[in-house]
């Protein structure tokens, strides 16, 4: 006998299926909904989960989300076009528009090469990178991919596929992350910070 | 700027408001909600959001959440309707059904007498209650509000409102938990361990 209404228990399973949330959290959540929520957050909340899926979809010249033909990124005509910083996923280019720093724009690989995963490069997103530098739409490609053994594979890939064409393509630096001890750096990232050193 | 489509936005904000949900993760949650999940788990998602205020309603003998007439607990024959256990919320209802040890039915209070809140005895769920104990429909009233100065009080006042009826009225015992080191108990709970304690 379950000891919630079914109907509570079906919620409950909906958000145990949310990532890191467990039994106990999900059913904290769904008894949250019951009790405090009225009936317009619920409504809303049922109508923003299916909208994502009816109103987003990916932007086919970077790969990012986008409610209209192209990202807002994409469609931004202030943005420098000719500069394109790749990187793995979504998340990735969110966090780098959060600096607000990078004023060129972005390509999505949605993944990077995975030998253990049986990812290989046609699985990524690349067939419109690959237009834009075959039509020399871009002058710099900046590969971005994380600094992980996939990652650095992606990396090297895309510059032997690219390095043919008439494209500068330069990678992000990886060393001591900002205000970090130099004591509890792993040698890995040490080994980069002194292959990516400058003059002084 | 968003830097999401605004129905994710819309997403984030909703999962935002369930209980100690930040903004990173309710951003966690609803990017998982995008990539991770199909269409039918939105859907299901979307609809157990909904049934639960349409299909849940508060059974008016005890006070638990039930999908018909009456809750689970209030029409299962086998139990003893005599014996009653009062608790403040549904969750306390059903942490003790998960013992699986108790056989009578229960009462939920919907809360405790607070002082600092401004809850007084009429904004409790207890007019079922009274009924019951006033046709001698109960022989035993077990009171299990919390250990705390709302539930100690709720405790009191149902006793001194029920104390002149034929009923029995218990308060479950308080004391050193299973398991618990005597070094790190609260004086309050050695008070109550001392005051409860029974012949060996």
């Amino acid at each position: 006998m379950n000891k919630y209404p079914t109907s509570l228990e079906n919620l409950i399973e909906c958000f145990s299926k949310l990532p890191s949330v467990g039994k106990k959290t999900a059913e904290r959540y769904a008894l949250y909904a019951f009790f405090h929520m009225d009936e317009v957050d619920l409504i809303d909340f049922s109508n923003a989960l299916l909208s994502i899926k009816k109103d987003i979809h990916i932007c086919p010249s970077c790969g990012n989300m986008t409610e209209d033909s192209l990202c807002n990124i994409c469609s931004d005509a202030s943005r420098n076009h000719k500069q394109v910083l790749v990187v793995e996923t979504i998340k990735d280019l969110i966090t780098i528009e959060r600096v607000n720093e990078f004023r060129g724009i972005y390509h999505v690989l949605n993944g990077a090469i995975s030998f253990s995963k049986g990812i290989g490069i046609n699985d990524l997103n690349i067939e419109s990178l690959t237009e834009k530098i075959k039509n020399k739409e871009i002058e710099e490609l900046i590969l971005a991919t994380n600094a992980t053994i996939e990652g650095e594979t992606t990396a090297r890939y895309l510059y032997e596929l690219y390095r043919t064409y008439d494209v500068k393509i330069t990678r992000i630096a990886h060393g001591l992350p900002v205000g970090s001890d130099l004591s509890y750096a792993d040698e890995m990232t040490i080994l980069k910070a002194f292959e990516g050193r400058r003059e002084y």
